[in-house]
């Protein structure tokens, strides 16, 4: 079974959205992308911190889910990592509220023994040394290296973000963070400059507005499926990330026609997301709804004409 | 062969944008739409109006590309409608600078008899009043009935754009004006309010986004070509509403299956029209070039798995 190895954030988030407020839900980028990860056949690991009053229904949670946390460090006499973010009326921008890095500023991850030749690795958005902290832990090269990373990075720590970034295979950031660690408005050149720091698949998303995968001079591109309503947009990326990853771990075929079919995984499993608060949505779910979705995928995008 | 009729300005377009302007060139929704149809195999005629200070090479080129224009006037001692406007930085915003209407003032259109049994017609922007005019001179019902149109008409003439709307088959808007149209942020919410209007298809333009096909609960996505560089916007919708016309007036099979071939080939056309100034590119294009780039189109959306 294909090993996936995950790092980022475990957390508490509280969100505003204009249908409502939720209290301290659970939350992160490991998070997201494991709880998507396990509908593969997968084994993932996180590799996160959380503080003493990290719930132990969570961790269960993960449990169940086949998700090795044995890398997921419990500081007993800390707190979790907590944002808080207000979503204005169009979903498209949020305002953060609050962020208390708490465990997560004296964080140094471990990656298990076992996880150390995983076959795919996710870095989801943290602090570019930490991130390369992990890389630096592997025994083998794994088959495909995915960076996340967030404008932050870019104006707080320009120099190590270059460094992990000439050391993956994928980088997946949105439009904005292509345009801003390029300086290319045009994101086909923004792509370009990006896959030159290293990355050989560039991957801009752009939210309700799809997802560009970039590799050499082809282009793949995979819609967001059009939903009557976007309910809470937190983790949507994440849950992207961990289709992207879950699949090719699954299916350990790393090549551009099967990296196109990953796109359109994690586009499916980011849709249901964004459909409830945090990961209600995503605990709620089943392989039927993810195949029936996947159809609406074909129907929304597959055409047949031949070209004369 | 199918006979496509068309309704829409021809004009003078004088254009700024980053990267350049234009003294006046030849522009107009009926311009940009019968050129981008005369690329399939089929007979378009212009029902419209220009003034005597309109250039007969311009009279010449639609002549030379099959176009029928027994059905645009020319007012000897008016002057063409002129259209002049500028794009901000990211071309996604554009300012009117003048819209002069002159001879379009006093536009009573009047459709060629050969084409009064056309196969499909193409309502190009313009006041609904107008729009209705050429369906009342029709002799027997189109297979298919196309309807453009923008805001300025919601906020003016309301009353005659519904009935307009409640005429036609295809309704091709943009998203701003979609949600304007019908009160609805969500474009399938929207779409389905807009359907009830009378339109059996709903096509929502977003753009360097792509563009949305809504049926029933059916739904298709057409992406934009990803393009290194936007150079003029003006006329993309057009150019897109000529190619999606053009190539159903073609093929003559209205089924939903067909028309997403119509969505992709109207993408296609309006992806070299924003490669140059006005009707530049399409005046310098030819049928290997389409139909190589229709090939990147496949690239770009198929993609090929089994869902378990």
């Amino acid at each position: 079974m294909g090993k996936l190895l995950v790092i980022g954030t475990v957390a508490f988030d509280a969100i505003e959205t204009p249908f409502g407020k939720t209290d301290k839900i659970l939350g992160g980028a490991a998070t997201f992308i494991g709880l998507a990860a396990s509908f593969y056949n997968v084994r993932p690991a996180l590799v996160s911190v959380v503080g003493g009053d990290f719930p132990s229904k969570y961790l269960k949670l993960f449990r169940d889910r086949n998700i090795d946390i044995s890398g997921l460090e419990v500081v007993e006499g800390g707190k979790t990592f907590f944002w808080s973010g207000r979503y204005e009326h169009d979903l498209n921008k949020r305002d953060t509220l609050a962020t208390e890095l708490n465990v997560l500023s004296d964080f140094r991850p471990r990656v298990p023994e076992a996880f150390r030749n995983a076959d795919v690795v996710m870095l989801g958005n943290l602090h570019p040394e930490i991130q390369m902290q992990v890389l630096d832990q592997l025994e083998a090269k794994p088959k495909l290296t995915v960076l996340d990373t967030m404008n932050y990075w870019m104006e707080h720590t320009w120099d190590s973000l270059l460094d992990v970034i000439s050391r993956v295979d994928v980088i997946a950031i949105n439009d904005e963070e292509a345009r801003q660690l390029s300086g290319e408005y045009s994101l086909v050149r923004a792509a370009a400059k990006i896959s030159q720091m290293g990355p050989a698949y560039v991957l801009i998303k752009k939210g309700e507005n799809g997802a560009l995968l970039f590799h050499e001079d082809r282009i793949f591109f995979a819609p967001a499926l059009p939903l009557e309503e976007v309910f809470d947009p937190t983790g949507a990326g994440d849950t992207f990330a961990g289709g992207f990853t879950g699949y090719l771990a699954e299916s350990q075929n790393i090549s551009f026609e099967n990296l196109k079919n990953a796109v359109i995984h994690g586009a499916n499993l980011a849709s249901f997301a964004v459909e409830r608060f945090g990961t209600e949505r995503l605990l709620n779910l089943n392989s039927a709804e993810i195949a029936s979705r996947l159809e609406q995928f074909r129907e929304l995008t597959q055409f047949d004409f031949e070209v004369q």
